[in-house]
């Protein structure tokens, strides 16, 4: 049997301390188990040799991240895991999981150095987004992770192709909110077949979406809420609606086999190098 | 062995009559004979069962397309292969070859009665290099084909990124045009090992690009210069810059590969059925 | 009596096969009565020598034309007619019936060659609507046409003008729609006097859009629907809001006496020949 | 005879004292030749039944505008002007005679209370131009005006399809200024067949502008240099450019019938009277 | 006691003659009666040497102004006194009251030729608003006024960031409308403690604007409204939402400040002399 | 003598380990001798009572910072300086020193919880600029830091503005750099009175972007350079072109006496706090 096309680290965004009780994902077992929504990426990685990172143990807090400052604590952790699996030269791709994208373009300019792509969930969604459709509906969990998000819809460059970004508002749990509308509790409703709120709440607001704000794709915020993807694009699709709903898993590790297939990573002129052999007197934006 | 997951029809843009002698790929052999440039795409078909159509024949006369009216005239034709194709059941996704993108937005509405994805070289190649950098130039042959790639550009929302549209003025050969400047021969020439001005002016025109429009990444007009995309980015490297170089035929194979893993095609909301099951009462752009 | 100034071919998007039952227009009789709302256009074309055209018989289906497929396939069709009509030498311009714009760009390139100018319904529409306003919305009357007309407004470069795109849902008929919600009915009631509920949809739908979407300007999008504009007009004068609506026969018939005054047609650096006299060397967005 | 259809004012900028010795225009003799380029505007102006008005006295200063402060004086002078041939009901339109479009807005919104179209140069030159091609280059004549039609490009909400704004640095006469560089003098040289250095220098600046800023139309900027279009125009195509040339007096005169024509003016929702019988509880930009 | 570093004078758009009764400021008194909201403004004045002229005797009517005619007329008006003030040594900046800032273009011009900065406060406004979020709302109070402020925020170049123009519908008093909404009155009753129907209309506008049009911070637009910033602040604030509401006055005099501290008024380059020793061969927007 | 009104924390970037020997600012002595061009800002100073904090010891390496990876880091080690600060309610506002703003927007947020305004150099110089012309060029260092500030421009919505980067090519020092182009050593020959090549390429290139680039203003892009502000102004003004040169610190000095006297920090809906009021179903861009 010949070797894996694909040699890929997937990294989460952070690890939490386990007796905090604030962890999303199980620390504990096979990969598979450690991986969220692993039987909806097991095709799209059966041909790929994978490993999986637990990320950086949390230094910003013991909970989930929501806050910029939260956001770009956990994003410089990630870097130094990004720079050991790069020198590794165990893979060829690194995908970053999470869906608020901490440290991506750092981790980018570092895997440029060794010629090795990085993807990342949120960003990976709105490039597919955008193939499939004009506008973009973000379906996200709470204030400031919106805030966040749209924070990255206008770092890379969407804002015409977003239609809205949706809070459902279910926030991550965190010592200062009291843990009244715990989002992993509404997975677990849905998975026994019983009625969640949240879905209900996000096929109301999808159809909002469609029908007033102009979406065409639905992409997701927090990677908390991924699970829910299937499920609202199913439901949209009864209800006669044929959006697309994506999520960041599945768009960020098939970027990264596009870019291992067409040996891409990232442009060197859009992230120099700190010594770059040519230098240009101007650049326009 | 298993079936292979990927089973593509490559659509050429258009065939030519043989006799008039303005054809621009072999019209007979294998498959891989007759597509261009298919060594360096074999690595990337290695997991694809794919078949070659040579394209419609030419009603617009006996020579490739470059204005308005014969992009349009090809487009045309080539819907009645793609419905044929998609009809057919053979295929998981139809990849239109060809620069320009003839008929790409129409063979995508007959794609997504279907649910089989359709994409095109100048579409995936702009996607693609947007996700390089911000700022991609087009290398281009002519006048007319460079005005088709404006509209390109505009149409399908790049224009922030698009940094220029370089005319290298090698146009392909018609009656009216003496053809005194054959693309095919500066192929020839540069597969020999020899100079090829076409080659030269590529580079200086990127040099300029790069240092006075701001080009973080190029990609290439007419498929009938896909070739340079290898030498060019080789050449550029050797001269200091890190600038990738996308061609058509690539970025349009994988980009047909990512929609097939993930389930895609386009959005129905985008390219409505005409007999939609729910409408929407307002659009916004 | 002098030669009139003005020596316009009119051509109609298509023509249908009369047995089908499908047609929009009357077919036979003189040139007023096949011209739709001849009435409000006799005043502007009583110093024009005009023509009449049919259209090339439908090559599409029997039926009238919504989605992007039927579009091109009719575009493709009108091309030969702006041909012959320019090289007959009869014509100082040609008026391009039918709210889609079918096969527009290509004709203008004609058009171009002979220094005849081509305009076109939608396109007139949107510059004119631009001048007077900032902001237009289009009334148009299905999923699929309104994705057309959303296109064409990105494709002419007029997204940040688009209030927004209204659909009042009285789809043209075809096949694979029971004819239930019949657009020319609503045309014969309100012609009769009678209460039309599609006038009453345009009328709550264009207040809605200027009170929610900030509309200063109305055009329409199909042109089975052109008839809606003086009454809508009217409407909402009645109500007090001062909103000009505009339809495309009037707006593409004005601007082609001003391009026939102004010596003008299109630019030839935008729209270059095959074989250009000079070219250069860079084209910038 | 049928009485005109079409009954004017002409109106211009302003005027000055005869005895200061800056005047561009005669301000004595029949209205032919009180109005510049009449020569090249009488076909358009053949069946118009046309007055013309030298404009209020200048309250500025004895020279011509070109700053702010300049522009700004001189067109709150004109609209008394305009109000008092909206209320004699002599004229259909009101046409703005000058570059820089002084009082138009204003001018614009008195003509709505009465349903009276105004159209003025730089306006109708750019919708114009934007018809032609998408970037238009502004040949102008000095540092003030220059800036003064860059503000006028932004205003009019035209800044994607500007090119460039060329500064030919011909400035007009003012006290302050060495009138070393007289631009009626170039105009009378080239209307002697003599070399003009600013023709010479519009065509290498027009060239320039072809070649390395996009354009593919030009609109002159200040209406001392319209004299300039045809001459420019015809030596462009000399030289194998397509490229139209517009001047400002005949686009206002043809937007001026288009809107006589269409029974249009403004919409009323863009320039609401100061007693509107509806609002709206928002407006969107 | 060292001199004032600030010695500035503030500017009414208008002076109204008192026996007309439409005057929205008391016009005797000392400065700081007749200073709108002095009791706001007076810490921030603390450390300025100021002067506050009543504006130039209005000449466009006895009424505050809306209509683009009349911001035009006033604005004309005022540049007398910004130049007078320009050359009398006296000040080293100038505060334009007045929501709409008519005049200040121009008056900026003026300044620049003395190096004097020139501030005004719907300008002043969007900056700041720019300042502390992505998007604001304007909250206005009339058709015409709400027109005039989307005519500046385009202006100014403001469009992307601007969320919604809101018109509580209280127009300023004027002899062609019944008096039966008077703003004055509005203030009265807010100021005596009772409720007053423009608040609690601005304080659900307001909540509408942020719920539904993306707000994030608010300005006013007209000057006889910036009472409400603190009150709908805090208003806001009481709901739990954390808006900052600007108004003109603080805004444009802090503004008047910074300049004066960095040495600046305006970019030469931006709005050049009429004799500038320099001149650029194009200019790009 | 009352308090001061202003308590500024201004604080470094990053501090380096002296011994490295990259160290591009005394680590040693008052404050005065410390903070870079202090005597430029001594009158800005004069009524602040300020401290400054040389930054957190560098974790990224012993060198200045230019890349993504370094810029994160440092960001990160700064905002706990920033939380105490904050928490010691010592200061009314907190300036953040440096031209690539390393954690600025996460600093806000921070800043936002204690209603302290943090201001910073990039975003400080970018609004300014602004506000006295349409364009702005970036002068700067080095192909990394360069692309930092093309990205910061973007990230904060000035890319319409941003006329061009130029980058001097005078890098920070580092190990991996040879140091022949010690930026210190072209400031200290410009002190001595002697000719600097860094200041006579940013005159060339200044002019060059007034000329071709339309640049009304400049900012800086490292705070290594902003010595050259006053030096570029004075060199341009002395060539005829009056644009005014900005440096950072004296821009965020001001930027944050302008929200300390009003009151304001940031939107509190643009930087939600993770334990909100009040939430927004849905957000617009």
């Amino acid at each position: 049997m010949p070797p894996a096309r694909y040699r890929f680290l997937l990294i989460n965004a952070f690890a939490l301390p386990e007796e905090a009780g604030y962890g999303l994902r199980p620390s504990r077992g096979p990969k598979e188990a450690r991986l969220m929504n692993h039987a909806s990426l097991a095709p799209l990685l059966a041909d790929v040799d994978w490993h999986l990172h637990d990320g950086a143990l949390a230094t910003h807090g013991n909970h989930p991240v929501e806050t910029r400052e939260e956001f770009a604590i956990v994003g410089v952790n990630r870097l130094k895991l990004v720079r050991e699996a790069c020198e590794s030269g165990q893979y060829n791709a690194i995908v970053l999981l999470g869906g608020g994208d901490p440290g991506f373009e750092e981790a980018r300019e570092i895997g440029r150095r060794h010629r090795i792509p990085v993807t990342s969930c949120a960003h990976a969604q709105m490039h597919l987004a955008r193939l499939l459709g004009h506008r973009f509906t973000v379906m996200d969990i709470s204030e400031a992770h919106n805030m966040h998000m749209a924070m990255l819809v206008r770092h890379y460059g969407f804002a015409p192709n977003c239609a809205s970004i949706v809070n459902l508002n279910y926030p991550l749990p965190r010592p200062v909110l009291p843990n009244d509308r715990p989002l992993a509790a509404e997975k677990a409703r849905h998975d026994r077949g019983e009625r969640s709120e949240m879905v209900e709440a996000a096929v109301a607001a999808a159809e909002d979406a469609i029908e007033n704000d102009g979406a065409e794709v639905f992409i997701i915020g927090c990677s908390a809420a991924y699970w829910l993807a299937p499920v609202l694009q199913a439901r949209l699709a009864a209800l006669g609606w044929e959006a697309p709903v994506l999520e960041g898993y599945r768009c960020a590790i098939e970027q990264a086999k596009t870019l291992v297939n067409l040996g891409l990573d990232v442009s060197g002129l859009a992230m120099p190098s700190d010594h770059p052999r040519r230098w240009r007197r101007k650049k326009y934006l």
